[in-house]
């Protein structure tokens, strides 16, 4: 609850356009794009800089109101659910790419810039942002930069992490921080920045990041390699790393995925083939001349029925872009879609496919996976029904399967989605009892009052995943 | 001091053959790399395995005893000199390579393996582990880990973080964790693998770790290119990242540095030139025959007077060494030799260079410059005696002027050597007051009782740097 007298202060931040506690502009940010995760804020709020964020955070911690800084909300484990209430964190105003630095290849964002346009400022200069979540269009660098975001480029050119260089944050004392510089070397001190990334706003608040960029790669080519069995498409991800080639891209689908693909974007996906992988590479012409070249070779080899390379960008654009739909094609099947992102060492991928079809039949529901199979990162996909509690329930049981057996592999519980609300019962799976001890440690250092997205990464008490009863 | 209680049950879990409190045996662990900086040990120990440096740590926890872990202390920012006494923890017995990973493309080691044996290990399978301190031949990795080295392919391939996948640690209380995963991907709560790397001793103690290889680059190829004016030369290194070529080594060294080397190595160095570029490229060869053809051609049109690409490895190699001799060759000058890191965005290149000069000029005193231009990784290295008290009070003062004009610039007190003791009291200059707090607030949270390798990051008071008076 924010008293009358909170929320004079508040306004006097912000001005009264920027502080909403309507009951419709609070049901609007009272979910993301987590299915089942739902809770009321008490206010949204939307600063204009980094000096009002600090003077929000310092009346919050004061008066114990949670906060929970959004970008798009495009998370996929509750991340930005205000799930014990509070004030919602909007940076619709601070949205402006402030500069890109050419002689030390780097541009510094305010985090409601959305990753697309950010990736495109950068292509003008001929430079390259690699990491590309599925949902750039509309994620936010500051969302990608709280859960680490992943993408299809991530084999090659790693996560978000590995392309922030500075941060500025705003801790739970109001505090205003800035890490790391346009240094390539900084070992002063610990690691604040790549504590602050992934840490889900947990931590504090980042209102500035200054990212690396990379030279644009000269060329890239784009592979479909079709098979007639998921153990040959497996075997194929194991065989191109080892014939030393690391591609861009490497993703993996199967026969229930490429169809409803298909169904959904219509661009003649081949929709008999019982698995296929869509592999990528860039860099100079000789070289992508010269990788695709064997790619093609190890996938034939491999057993695939059929192997061909895109002719044009448009073509390869249409297929990666058909990729990308997966997850809003899955959803029309049916009224529930949970997708997963239980990541494995990528040798174990052939293992972890068959354990997920396994799992899939012994609770009898619908499982499709697709995903960054270079990386190991899977997206099983369940299309279900959450009004119906017996399915659910199963369901339930099925994901907590696939959990454990991707740690069993020497996996973990998620890949790139994060831990936030929805998965914070499994993460002792991954990390144990004094691993979760060490990082609630780190927590309550810095935010000893709690304020920070409070109800993320660490669970309360049970092991259930989603909250079935509403 | 170690009661004899507590020796008893320390050479219980060692045995007495790894436990040494000899005068001795005590006096060859109270120093490190580091010029200046001594102070004695209670004992040293060599724990055999991660259940034994549990069972340390917890009796050193219970008596507030302070634990120094330390590979083969070539660091050079005392960061392990044993500061307020203790053990030192040897990891003589912990050495080995456990696994190389041909199909996740991963090495799990002890930290007390050499980081060259390491290196050509991966070599053998025609993999490529990057980070190469100039200490190469005789740092370990748990060193390397622990203060997060650099190199001279830093530029291109990053730091040891960039490829430290998962660690064992045991922490202050006793407890084994382990972080991260063969994973290119996992968000499953706080980075602490990277919270870890760097933090130099004072969180944990690393036990084992898993790397990142990535397939050996396919050639390679080395330019020595002179200049008669250090803009010239700096001005260069600007120029060809503005062409967008990441070379992977840009190596800049100065006219009394490349004398000194010339006088130790004696291969032929041209002791005339006022600056030196060492460039390399590698990659597939067409792309090296490319980069390397314009590289030369953007130094000869930057005024290079003479510009000449190595014709053999050997010579290369050559080349390669004697930049890694610099230190050395430096240290045979005078009694003492400070080697510094001050580091700055590659753009203020120049501006530093000249600022070095310029503070040398103004405090009377002989300072060399060679570094790693492309990293904006500078270093200044003194050549003096610590006798002269009134000489080193001057070396003092330039050393203070060099780290303010490196902030000053966006840059950082040190790139590639750490804190440690040496550069503490200079930390609060790149974080400020609120950024040293936030560090201290995570130290408390996973030490409370101060025992991992106290009196390492966070300054006590004084700003002076070296400790004159012994």
């Amino acid at each position: 609850m924010i008293s009358s007298q909170v929320k004079s202060q508040l306004i006097e931040i912000v001005g009264s356009a920027n502080y909403d506690d309507s009951n419709a502009g609070r049901l609007v940010y009272s979910y993301d794009a987590t299915p089942q995760f739902q809770s009321m804020p008490d206010a949204v709020i939307a600063p204009r800089s980094t000096e009002e964020v600090s003077q929000i955070v310092k009346i919050c911690n004061t008066h114990r109101i949670p906060i929970v800084p959004r970008g798009s909300g495009t998370n996929l484990c509750a991340g930005t659910c205000p799930t014990e209430g509070g004030i919602v964190l909007l940076f619709k105003h601070m949205n402006r790419i402030l500069e890109i630095d050419e002689e030390n290849l780097t541009i510094t964002v305010q985090p409601g810039v959305i990753t697309l346009d950010l990736i495109h400022a950068a292509e003008e200069k001929g430079l390259f942002y690699p990491p590309d979540p599925s949902s750039m269009k509309i994620s936010t660098i500051g969302g990608n930069i709280n859960e680490n975001s992943g993408g299809l480029r991530g084999l090659k050119y790693g996560v978000t992490r590995d392309y922030v260089m500075a941060l500025e944050v705003v801790l739970a004392n109001g505090d205003i921080i800035r890490t790391g510089g346009k240094l390539a070397k900084d070992v002063a001190g610990y690691d604040l920045t790549r504590l602050f990334v992934g840490s889900e706003g947990t931590l504090g608040i980042i209102t500035e990041a200054t990212l690396k960029l990379i030279p644009a790669p000269e060329t890239k080519k784009t592979v479909l390699a079709l098979y007639q069995d998921i153990d040959s498409a497996a075997q194929t991800v194991s065989n191109i790393i080892a014939h030393k080639i690391i591609p861009t891209t490497l993703e993996f689908l199967d026969q229930p995925t490429i169809q409803v693909i298909e169904d959904f974007a219509k661009i003649g996906l081949p929709v008999h083939a019982k698995a296929v992988l869509l592999i990528e590479q860039d860099g100079t012409e000789e070289a992508v001349r010269r990788d695709i070249a064997l790619i093609e070779e190890i996938c034939t080899k491999g057993n695939a029925v059929s192997v061909q390379t895109a002719q044009t960008e448009a073509e390869a654009e249409n297929l990666r872009e058909a990729r990308r739909t997966a997850l809003s094609a899955l959803a029309r099947l049916k009224p529930t879609t949970i997708l997963e992102d239980a990541t494995v060492p990528r040798s174990e991928i052939a293992e972890m496919v068959k354990a997920i079809n396994t799992i899939a039949e012994k609770h009898k529901i619908s499982i499709c996976t697709f995903g960054h199979a270079g990386d190991g990162n899977l997206h099983p996909t369940c299309t279900t029904d959450v009004r119906n509690s017996e399915e659910m329930k199963r369901v339930e049981q099925a994901f907590e399967d696939i959990f454990k057996k991707a740690v069993e592999l020497g996996g973990t519980i998620t890949g790139e989605h994060g831990v936030g609300e929805m998965k914070a019962p499994y993460l002792e799976l991954k990390l144990g009892k004094a691993g979760i001890a060490a990082m609630k440690a780190v927590k309550q250092a810095l935010d000893p009052n709690s304020i920070m997205n409070p109800g993320k990464i660490f669970a309360k008490d049970s092991l259930k995943r989603v909250v079935v009863t509403k």
